[in-house]
């Protein structure tokens, strides 16, 4: 029987309710599927600076290294956000992206037939799906370039600096192809190349790559203030979406909202091997933390993409993913609650997946 | 009489034909209000290109310098897409807003009661009404910081740099906060500031300017993550939102597409001074340029909103709104059509405007 190795990153907030509910489902996949997972737990963000002192201890870096993958939780919180910017909580999230080499990020807006009806956006322009895969760069950009403070002409300043080297675009550009060829074959690629010079080089890059290795998918290029309105205007002009750190920040946050489905939705941070970390894309909700209204369905599902996408079980994958639809039909958190359909907690939706798997 | 000098910089595409239905409205309002207008044309953009070899001929700065604002259509087109990046249209409009000291973009963002149905938003997001105005810092940021090409570790790579002064980011605040006090005296200031230390500058130096300067206006701070998901979550929660260079491009197209209204909708750019640039929010639209297409109310309303900001004709520029609003109710260009009102070209659409100030 396989065993795997999956370090739990509970984190803050409802960090941990919500990963005990995707633990409590991993372990009836395992025993429905054939497989067995040992977890250890590791700190990170503001439990970590709670009880180690710095929210990216050493020991985690080198528990997640030595694992098969990482499920995190949520960081941060209202409690840490006074403390300097390289003691915070988040600075543990940018650390262990960049420790791990997770330079991929794959975050879906997908909308669950269920919910269609939580879309902020008018039917019409959401029309028969919505399913976009936003390929978000991760360990590059102007969120790990030089940064710091100056005196300008007499005066303070303070700059940070966007760069990319051409590996750094290539790789996540074989990504994003990689993705678009097992979907719909299209990869929009957006920058603001009309003023920066990281964009030209990024828009350079990626052109070469698809026309040396991938023919067969059709790329464009969009101006990313014009993709952030194409988002609201015709979401489903979008297959894959390809694009920097920063802009990949904005825009799969705008894309995730747009679905109505942001407690449902999970990510994936990839980088050369098969290890990864998941976590949904939501946040550490810390004014309900505790209460039993944190919805855990995000977590499971990127449970569910971990076994996809790191440790080739696609089938227990596919299985999760369709609990939780089953799951959907019978009962909800209060986040989605819906006429007609029980109302249930975080603990009891855990539950609820559990028995429909 | 007052006589102002405005300078009309047509530019590309639709450019021409847009600037000449506002052009007969001010006239129009300038008879009915008692003022004359001196027009004088300068080139920008890609017709600058074609005619004097560059984007910003100086002596466009010259004139612009001279005259009491400007008014522009639209620059750009897929005829100039593939010149290096220092010899754009794009360039002419950057290098047009730097050398007038242009560090404010106001650009407001509502739904005309007449269009309420254009919007991609559900009825009950949008609510009773939407009316947010983006501050854009606009001579600044990543738009204005030093970039190029260099080596990394033996590989090609491109940089770009965030700055700001501590200067740049109190007069932009104060711009802001001025507007937020004429309005519903709340501020939202959007940064990434658990990340970028640029951003940790700015939200302190606001911070300051309110505490300081502006006690009575109630400030806010929120991730441009965030932001970009609120906007289409509940839009009606902003009143005045201020933002860097980089991230009001971002999200002011995304506020502007919002409210369904994107050919309606003007903006000001300001500097120390009372002379301003007035322009459309929408682009040059080349594909319908010369087909009588074009929706002319957006560089109305531009008019308008300089005759307020610049000119101190408050009562014309009200005049001009209104008569758009009338206009609105009798016919539509293309782009706004509706049932049962006639749909009339561009000329047409600037005939009625006059026909009904
Ligand atoms: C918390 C923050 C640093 C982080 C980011 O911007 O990467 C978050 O917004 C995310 O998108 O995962
Ligand atoms: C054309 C481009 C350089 C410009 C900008 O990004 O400032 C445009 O998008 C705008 O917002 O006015």
């Amino acid at each position: 029987m396989n065993t795997y190795k999956i370090v739990l990153l509970k984190g803050d907030g409802i960090g941990p309710e919500i990963v005990d509910q995707a633990v409590k489902v991993l372990n009836k996949a395992g025993e429905k599927f054939g497989f067995a997972i040992q977890y250890e737990e590791a700190l990170l963000g503001g439990s970590a600076i709670d009880a180690a002192g710095t929210p990216l201890p050493q020991e985690t870096i080198d528990k997640c290294k030595a694992a098969d993958s990482t499920l995190l939780g949520a960081v941060g919180g209202p409690k840490w956000d006074t403390l300097p910017g390289d003691q915070r909580p988040e600075k543990g999230l940018l650390g262990i992206r960049g420790a791990l080499g997770l330079f991929a990020n794959l975050r879906p807006a997908v909308i669950f037939d269920e919910l269609r009806d939580a879309s902020p956006l008018k039917a019409e322009i959401i029309g028969g799906k919505l399913d976009v895969m936003v390929v978000r760069e991760l360990t590059g950009g102007i969120y790990f370039g030089e940064r710091g403070r100056k005196e300008v002409n007499g005066v303070p300043a303070a700059y940070d600096t966007e760069m990319y080297t051409v590996p750094e675009i290539e790789r996540i550009a074989r990504v994003a192809f990689d993705m678009a060829r097992k979907r719909g074959k299209k990869l929009c690629s957006v920058d603001k190349a009309n003023v920066l010079e990281s964009s030209r080089l990024w828009r350079a890059t990626v052109a070469r790559i698809g026309a040396e290795e991938y023919p067969d998918v059709e790329l464009s290029n969009m101006y990313v203030d014009n993709c952030a309105m194409q988002l609201v205007r015709n979401p489903q002009q979008f297959d894959v979406i390809v694009t920097s750190n920063i802009f990949g920040d904005i825009l799969s946050d705008e894309a995730s909202m747009i679905s109505g489905s942001i407690g449902m939705l999970a990510s994936a941070s990839l980088g050369s091997g098969k290890a990864g970390l998941y976590e949904p894309i939501h946040g550490s909700a810390p004014d309900i933390a505790g209460t039993g209204k944190a919805n855990p369905l995000a977590t499971i599902l990127s449970a569910g993409m971990m076994l996809k996408y790191s440790l080739d079980q696609p089938e227990a994958a596919q299985a999760i993913e369709d609990a939780v639809s089953a799951a959907l039909k019978q009962a909800r958190t209060p986040d989605i609650a819906a006429e007609g359909l029980r109302t249930v907690n975080c603990t009891e939706m855990g539950d609820l997946v559990c028995s429909l798997l």
